[in-house]
């Protein structure tokens, strides 16, 4: 029998039950579009057809609606400056930040597992 | 303006384009199912009835069908045992509770905000 991974201080049974708010922020946070759309950020500031174009597949409406989950959560801000054509820019606030320095290893761990996972040889 | 996010030697605007293994394993590995049965299964071996009440509000259909996922990608081991009514055991292999070293900081830190996020008060 193999050992259990070690938690540091947390009790990991207690939270996440339904109806939790931490349900509703692994919700928002640990979806598919929501890690690209927080990693395309964590590399800088990009303006919304930037995000568009580096967010490879997703929709005009999935990115308006995972982009408005994630500043309602305080994780991303939206600045609009007023030019002709209005020029709207999006970044990471320092929640996000703090919360991407979290999500970084793992998301680095997907990206160097992923192939062997994916073929079989895992 | 916020200075960006620091990743360690790791192109995150190059992976994780659509098509891509690495979207693949996101998807079964960051959606909320998928993270709450790894997490529970990180505290240790659990049996299919154990399982499904710690996985609060999980379908038995949705649950089969995450471990088959988590099993085929070779993050969770299923042994079954002889008896009567059949028992079932799932746990964590080592590139499991590998993944979820990187994993638990990013749930705890979930666990630690969620509340101050979900009341706007982040």
């Amino acid at each position: 029998m193999e050992e259990s991974v070690q938690f540091s201080g947390f009790d990991l049974m207690e939270p996440f039950a339904k109806d939790c708010n931490t349900r509703v922020v692994l919700d928002h946070v640990m979806s598919k579009w929501g890690v690209l759309v927080l990693m395309r950020l964590s590399a800088g500031t990009l303006r919304w057809g930037e995000l568009r174009r580096a967010v490879d597949g997703i929709s005009e409406k999935m990115l308006a609606s995972t982009l408005r989950t994630l500043a309602d959560d305080g994780l991303v801000s939206r600045e609009s400056f007023p030019t002709v054509p209005p020029h709207v820019e999006y970044s990471l606030t320092p929640l996000g930040m703090d919360l991407m320095r979290r999500m970084l290893p793992l998301v680095e761990w997907i990206g160097a597992h992923a192939d062997s996972i994916v073929d079989g040889s895992a």
